[in-house]
């Protein structure tokens, strides 16, 4: 008994997601055929329309339904801080701590291992957005504190210099998250929040 | 600044497959926004078309291409004995073990606490492939070691005693898994490998 094409099929579509193996794969592909067609083809309507009906922003390179972006076209939001983030989710993540300012998405960071260069994400339309415009007071490097994102963040800093502009550049907080105990904090982590410290 | 409502869309739809939480399920639909068009259009066709081109077999109630199902229909396979089994994926387990027999899927078992009564899956199919055939000597309850297995097994096996007919009617062993240690297993599970020793 082999496992029908149709089945076949979406298993391995399921399997090229990430963070998906095979038998999870397989456990999604049979708990969807106990589904109604309709809610199946709903579904696959979503998936089709998921590029087809959202753009990416040629300002921030977020994804919205408009370009530009609610964000880029919302006069209430504060011009003079960019924070630079890897993606979308990213920005959301933003959002929910109140942040006023507007974005730029990398949709990526820079990584050798993964032949991901600097050109592979929007730097250069992050250094021409900085470069035409006169507002922009500060850049919020808010990459993720990995690796790779400190690599990045170097990189662009860099280039932001080369600009002779008058633009603060900052990184985000390092230290101890809320709730944290310093007993199980890694030594690294625990270094930054020494450097980090803030006089109360 | 919202989620777009085609992204919101898709996430939504991956959050209501089991295991799938609202974190993995932004984070599955975020990596296919960077997928090409066509990708995302074969994954969609996929979905759409593993129920249309599947057929239920009208004799086991496996999933296939068509009805019967490739195993009825395979003189060499041993029509004497038939496996029975939750799922489609049960079966193609233990196809693996080279087990040639026939099966008859259930679709699920005896669960009160889901709603799942002996009527909401296929026992009473089984009940009447039996009463019509002649050639079934042995039912090998092969439904998963669980509690809600066990109801289903003596469930089925109580009904398949009222045929009156000479069916054997055996549950699949229990004991170790292989490569187990009697140190780290369950007094259930040792209970039980106790039991069912062989003499060597």
């Amino acid at each position: 008994m082999k496992i029908p094409k149709p089945i076949e099929s979406l298993i391995e579509h399921f399997e090229k997601l990430p963070g998906i193996g095979p038998k999870t794969a397989q456990r999604l592909t049979f708990y969807l055929l106990h589904n109604p067609q309709e809610e199946l083809e709903s579904f696959a309507n979503a998936l089709t329309r998921l590029k087809s009906d959202t753009k990416m922003c040629s300002i921030c390179k977020n994804i919205d339904i408009k370009d530009p972006c609610e964000i880029c076209t919302d006069s209430s939001r504060d011009e003079n801080v960019i924070a630079v983030v890897e993606s979308p989710l990213d920005a959301l993540a933003l959002e929910r701590t109140g942040y006023k300012g507007i974005y730029h998405i990398l949709h990526g960071v820079i990584n050798p291992l993964q032949n991901m260069g600097p050109d592979e994400i929007y730097i250069s339309d992050l250094i021409k957005r900085l470069e035409n415009s006169s507002e922009v007071k500060e850049v919020i490097l808010a990459v993720n504190p990995t690796m790779e994102g400190e690599t990045t963040s170097f990189y662009i800093a860099k280039l932001i210099g080369k600009l002779n502009k008058d633009i603060k550049i900052t990184r985000i907080g390092r230290g101890l998250p809320t709730g944290a105990s310093l007993e199980y904090a890694d030594e690294t982590t625990l270094g930054r929040a020494m450097e980090g410290r803030t006089t109360l």
